[in-house]
């Protein structure tokens, strides 16, 4: 199974595009897309969209994992940018008819560690490992999205693809 | 000069198009688009971003004015959901290469009404009575989006449009 996994951002976005199977789990691409500085929020938008919409588009991937909803913004500002992000990224998965499906942070820290609260740099090595990669995946925003996809592929069985929930 | 005002939400999102120059203001069509209780977060900035492309393709607004970011969302989840709509609304203006202003509810308001804290009924006469309409536009959505296309033609002389800021 094709499992893409991102990291919202208006400054940064994460993806990565992980081969599941039952053999293992091994990595497609992964990169991140940009909203240019100083543009506007429209314009940012609009490359985040569209940077996402042409991955998909390139690797096909058959469902798509986000983080959830507000599993640790706590300032009101941060939430409703990531949100503008969150919205357009979820927006190109729905128009090439890819399901999302949505877990909590702590959950993915979980699956990776064992433990519901490491630090970065333990998620970069256990996604490193995971994937059998020569280093940590950079910057920690492509390394979440790894961990995203890998979760992804690890609870599907458990959890409705594309069941709809925040 | 024909501007598009929306209101947001994921619920509801309202819309206003209207005509303005110097002989005055007009109406030119005004509704909502509604996301689909029940579906999907991903489902409903679908037909958000499918109903208000529509609009702009039909109408061809020469300017979108939307609500400035956070002017009064106190709840995180609140936020980050109507983050996503936003995010889906701009975005359709930018890939129609339509500029987007944003203005704070405080100034909408008293561009309408010459208070910075009016109730929403005085917002909905004021706006009856700007466009000379047999009735309140209903439901307060309408209203909404229609006052925020209105101080647009107000403000435009004296800010530059889609200059980008959140």
């Amino acid at each position: 199974m094709r499992i893409l996994g991102v990291d919202p951002g208006l400054n940064i976005t994460g993806y990565g595009v992980i081969d599941a199977s039952r053999a293992g789990v091994r990595l497609v691409e992964a990169g991140v897309v940009r909203g240019t500085k100083g543009k506007s929020l429209a314009h940012r938008v609009g490359e985040i969209h569209a940077g996402i919409a042409e991955v998909i588009a390139a690797l096909k991937p058959e469902a798509m994992a986000v983080e959830e909803l507000y599993s640790h913004y706590e300032r009101v500002k941060t939430s409703i940018l990531m949100g503008h992000a969150r919205g357009v990224i979820v927006l190109a998965a729905t128009q090439a008819d890819v399901p999302v499906a949505h877990y909590a942070a702590t959950q993915v820290k979980r699956i990776l560690t064992g433990a519901g609260r490491a630090p970065k740099s333990q998620m970069q090595q256990a996604i490193q490992r995971e994937l059998g990669l020569a280093a940590a995946p950079e910057p920690p925003d492509v390394a979440d999205a790894l961990a995203i996809a890998v979760t992804h592929w690890y609870l599907s069985g458990q959890r409705a693809v594309g069941s709809g929930q925040l």
